[in-house]
C-alpha cells in the first residue's frame, strides 16, 4: 500500500508519499526532479542503517552522490554544527550548483539541520526530506520549518524552506526506539484533537497495528495526519495565523518539559500531559463535556502515554508559559478545543485556571 | 522630490522610497509596519554617520530601537559575523519576537548581512533596508537577495528574503566616496543596456548632476534603475530565468576581478570593463552595431569608468570563466545585447571570441 498527499502551496507546491520500501525510490524521485548530484545529510544513529541504501538508490538513478554525517542529538543542532556541513558541502569537487540536492535523511534533528543547510546553501537548494521517525513522519515531514537551536532557546535560528517532495518509509519505524513512537502518536492525537474527530476513532481502532508496526496500518496512520498538518500548512504557510492551532498541548506540555527538565521526561509525554491539561481547561470553562476529554485520555493511555504525574511545580509552570516565545505582549495564548476537531486561540486563561489543572494532573 | 517604485511580489510586495532625508522617516516607517521594537544592523563606516540619528527616529515613533554595529568591510561577510550578530540579537532583554524589526543601515554588506540575520532569526523577521551606497540603492535594495561569503566564493551563504519597505535616503550620497560612486554607476549602465536605453540617454543628459550628487538627479536615477530591478526581479523572484541578464557584463567582470585580484581594481570598474567586452562579443556577431557599443563606452568614460585595461590575461580570464557558478555542466554563460535595452543568454561563446575581445581592452 502506498499513499500519497499533495501539499499545495502555490510553486513551492510538493507531494508527501507514504508507503513501504520507499528508502529505494529517492534515486528515482530526485533523477524526476532533474538533480544531477546528491548530497545526502544524515546522522550517527540513522546513516549506519540507510545511508547506503540511499546512496545505491541515487547512484542507480544517475546521480552522483555523497554523504555528509552529523553527531546524533540535540546537541548538534546548532549554527556551528550547520558551518561545519555547510563547509563540507560547499568545498566539494566538483562545486556543488543549482542541480545538487540535499537529501535529509533521519528524525526531526537531520531535517531541521539539512533543511537549513538546503535552505541557506547557494541562497536555497531544493531537498528530499526522508524522515525516519514517527515524529518526523507527521510533523516535521510537512510545512518546511527548518532550523537550528540557539543557547537562548530552540529553533531560534531558521528559515521556512519547503522542501521538493517527502518519501516516508514505513519500514524505518521498525528501527525506531518504542519510546519514539510515542512521541510521534501523542501528535497524532493532537491532529485529532484539532481538526478530525474520526481519527480519534482510527486510533482506537488499530491500536494493535500501531504498536505493532503493522505497515498498512502505519502508513495509513501518517497519511492521515499527514494530510492534516498540510491542510493546515496551506492555510498559513509562515505561521501567522491558524497554524498556531498546532501548538495545542504544547504551551502547558513545553513549560512541563521546561520545568521537570528534558533528560526527565519525553517530548511525546509532556505533550500528551499539556494536551489533557488543556483539555481539562476547556471542560472547566463548559466548552467540551467532561466524556470528550476524558475519551482523548483513554486514546493517550491506550497508546502507552502517561496521563498522570507526579510532582509538577504548577507555579513555576505557570511562570514558564508567561516566557513563552508565542507570548505576545506579556499575555499567555494557548490552544483549546471547543470540541474534539474545533479549536481556537485564547489569551485569556488565568493563573488560577492554570495550575488547577496542572495539579490535578498529579491526582 | 521623492519617488516610490512598488515592487509586486504578491504576499511580498513592498514600496522603495527615495528621496532627500528619510533616514529620519525610518521611525514612522516602521510604525506604520506594526513594530514595537527595532534592532538596527550596521557597520564601523556607516553607523558613526547615521546610526543616531536612525535610533532617535525610532524612538520618536515609539519604538524601542538599539544597534548592533559589525567592522566595515567585505572581510566581515562570514557566517561567523553573522553569528555573533545573531547572539546579540537573540541575547536581547527583553526577547526579541515577530514584531521586532530589523533595521539594515549601510551599503551592501550591511545589507546583506543584516537582511540574512533578518532572513534567519526566528525563521525570518521583517526588515528595513535603508542602503547607503549608490550600488546599494540600485542594485541591492531590491530582489531581497541576502547572505555572506564562505572561503570558496562569494554570496555562498544566504537567503531569499524580501524586505517590508526600503528608504533611500540621497543625502547619504554625500558621505560615499566618490570610487564608490562609480561602483554604482556602472550598474546604472548595465540596467540601461538590458532593458532601457532611453536611459542611456538620461545618463548623457545628466553627467554634471551626477557626478555632482543633485539629490533630484539622483532621485530619478535611482528611482529609474530600481523600476528596471523591479521589473525583472518580479518576473522572476527565485532567479531561474531572466533575473541571469543581471549579470550582463559580470561574466567577464567577475573574472576580470578575480584575474587581478580584488584589491587592484574596483567592482565598477572590473563590471564596466566586463560589459565593454561583452557587448565587443555581440558587435563581433553582427548583434549590435559598432557606434551602439561605442555609445556605450563613451557614456562609462564620461561617467568616470575607465573603458581600458593593459595586462589582463585573457587565457586566465577564460578559465574562470569556465569556472563561474552561473556555469552548467561546463558552458560558459553570458549575457548578450541584440539591441540597447535587449539581451539574451548565450552558452555558445568560444574560447577565441571570448581572448579576442578581452585582448582588445588593453588597446
Amino acid at each position: 500500500m502506498q499513499r500519497t498527499v499533495h501539499v499545495d502551496l502555490g510553486p513551492r507546491s510538493y507531494d508527501v508519499r507514504i508507503g513501504a520500501g520507499l528508502v529505494g525510490e529517492i534515486g528515482q524521485s530526485a533523477a524526476d526532479l532533474d538533480a544531477k548530484r546528491a548530497a545526502v545529510i544524515s546522522e550517527t544513529n540513522v546513516a549506519p542503517l540507510y545511508a547506503k541504501q540511499v546512496l545505491d538508490s541515487l547512484s542507480s538513478a544517475g546521480l552522483d552522490a555523497w554523504d555528509i554525517v552529523f553527531q546524533a542529538g540535540e546537541p548538534s543542532k546548532t549554527l556551528g554544527v550547520a558551518s561545519e556541513i555547510l563547509d563540507e558541502l560547499l568545498g566539494h569537487e566538483p562545486p556543488i550548483d543549482r542541480r545538487t540536492m540535499i537529501i535529509a535523511l533521519g528524525g526531526g534533528v537531520a531535517g531541521d539541520m539539512a533543511g537549513f543547510v538546503a535552505a541557506t546553501a547557494l541562497r536555497g537548494l531544493r531537498w528530499l526530506q526522508c524522515p525516519t521517525s514517527l515524529l518526523a513522519d507527521v510533523d516535521a515531514s510537512t510545512g518546511g520549518k527548518t532550523g537550528v537551536d540557539h543557547p537562548v532557546g530552540k529553533n531560534l535560528i531558521g528559515a521556512f524552506h519547503q522542501p521538493a517532495g517527502v518519501l516516508i518509509d514505513v519500514e524505518t519505524l521498525k528501527t525506531l526506539p518504542r519510546e519514539e513512537l510515542t512521541n510521534g502518536l501523542a501528535e497524532c492525537v493532537k491532529h485529532a484533537v484539532i481538526r478530525d474527530a474520526s481519527m480519534l476513532d482510527f486510533l482506537e481502532r488499530n491500536v494493535e497495528g500501531i504498536l505493532g508496526n503493522d505497515p498498512d496500518v502505519m502508513t495509513e496512520l501518517i497519511a492521515i495526519n499527514v494530510a492534516i498538518k498540510a491542510a493546515v500548512v496551506t492555510a498559513d504557510e509562515l505561521e501567522s495565523g491558524q497554524r498556531a492551532h498546532l501548538n495545542f498541548g504544547h504551551t502547558v506540555g513545553h513549560a512541563i518539559e521546561t520545568s521537570v527538565g528534558y533528560e526527565n521526561i519525553r517530548h511525546g509525554e509532556a505533550i500528551g500531559l499539556g494536551m489533557i491539561a488543556e483539555n481539562r481547561l476547556a471542560t472547566g470553562r463548559g466548552m467540551i463535556p467532561d466524556q470528550e476529554a476524558s475519551r482523548v485520555e483513554r486514546v493517550l493511555a491506550s497508546l502507552g502515554l502517561p496521563v498522570h504525574r507526579a510532582g509538577l511545580d504548577a507555579g513555576e509552570i505557570w511562570k514558564i508559559m508567561q516566557h513563552d516565545k508565542k507570548a505576545l505582549d506579556g499575555r499567555v495564548r494557548i490552544v483549546l478545543a471547543s470540541a474534539i476537531g474545533d479549536v481556537d486561540i485564547y489569551d485569556d486563561v488565568t493563573e488560577d485556571e492554570v495550575k488547577s489543572v496542572v495539579e490535578s494532573l498529579g491526582n
